[in-house]
């Protein structure tokens, strides 16, 4: 039924346009009643975007299954929940990606859809950082920063047509964010020692000898 | 003209409330005629942030006068363009953000709001970041964290009613972004040097030595 209404939509969306298409419309081509509709999609524009309200339900179910492990990897971890609903679907994806791009209305309301993601991350990061100095700043910046570059590599996918690989683009995105918010993944091979300008030598050498030992698997 | 609008507007809007105010009732109050509020505004939602437009084309001049400096201090200066907006005018600042959270429909409009402002600022650091590896990207990022690190800020001021310091909170907004983003501001009296584990130490003296004395302003 639900999906059922959502082919229906999109075949009059695409053939008339989103503006000249009216739930009247839909429910003839579809088939059931206005109250039908209603029950699944509270506007036209819903329709649009009928995936997104199980997927926030994913996200907040796997954010809230594990609290161990570094907050920016889980949040980077959560996003690719998004990039994966699409990528599943990449016909239906680009179809919609084509009409919201075109439709004003759609782009505000997809404005909403993407706030409920960030505010989701936000409030996870918060909890994490709950008693930090920053730690609601920290939070909305992480999860702000997480959605854009999540939406940077799901649009330049869509814009492919759906052709390039989409994970590559989200696993690039996602290491930047990393990189910014100080989760550089696995240690390099490399030791760095601060040491203050006008310090003895023999203490930096002793600094950088105790670096390289500390760190070292030997 | 349009001051009395937005002013007869906030009067109804916060005594009967947003959604039980009608553009009759304002032009009505504020004695001009419909025609006049739609050549101000395009609609009911628009006067709750009648602002933001010549904000925005602020912050587009601010962002066009100079391509010096580094493009994330650029835009962080680019934001204060709007809590300054916001903290001139307390009272006003305050009831409108207290509307805001209780009408879903103004939320959704502030959303488009905050949108324009952040693609504004992407805009601006793509043309910074053209022909880098990943400028795009960087551009998006660094965008939604100035944006939401900004309304972190402004929504703690907003919530102490207007009275804490708006710029103290910015302040301490912005040098989270800078420090993510690697625009350190000015530099420390220290000398980092990173060594290559296993290099042998007299190599990393004469780094230690060499960065010392690069940097040194003697």
């Amino acid at each position: 039924m639900r999906e059922a209404i959502v082919e229906a939509a999109f075949q009059l969306f695409l053939a008339r346009g989103f503006e000249q298409t009216t739930i009247d419309d839909i429910v003839a081509r579809a088939g059931v009643g206005r109250r039908s509709f209603f029950r699944h999609f509270p506007s036209k524009e819903a329709v649009v975007f009928p995936d997104h309200d199980r997927c926030l339900a994913d996200m907040t179910r796997f954010l809230a299954a594990d609290d161990d492990g570094h907050p920016v990897e889980r949040v980077c971890e959560a996003a690719r929940l998004v990039l994966r609903m699409y990528a599943e679907n990449p016909e239906f994806s680009v179809q919609r990606y084509r009409l919201t791009r075109k439709v004003p209305g759609l782009r505000t309301h997809e404005l909403a859809v993407v706030w409920r993601y960030e505010r989701t991350l936000a409030q996870y990061l918060r909890t994490r950082f709950a008693g930090r100095p920053g730690g609601s700043l920290r939070a909305d910046v992480i999860a702000a920063a997480v959605v854009a570059a999540h939406n940077n590599a799901l649009r330049s996918w869509l814009r492919s047509g759906g052709d390039d690989d989409a994970t590559a683009a989200m696993d690039e995105a996602m290491a930047y964010v990393r990189e910014s918010f100080g989760d550089p993944g696995p240690p390099a091979d490399v030791v760095v020692v601060v040491a203050r300008r006008g310090a003895p030598m023999w203490r930096v050498v002793q600094e950088v000898e105790a670096a390289a030992r500390g760190d070292s698997p030997t």
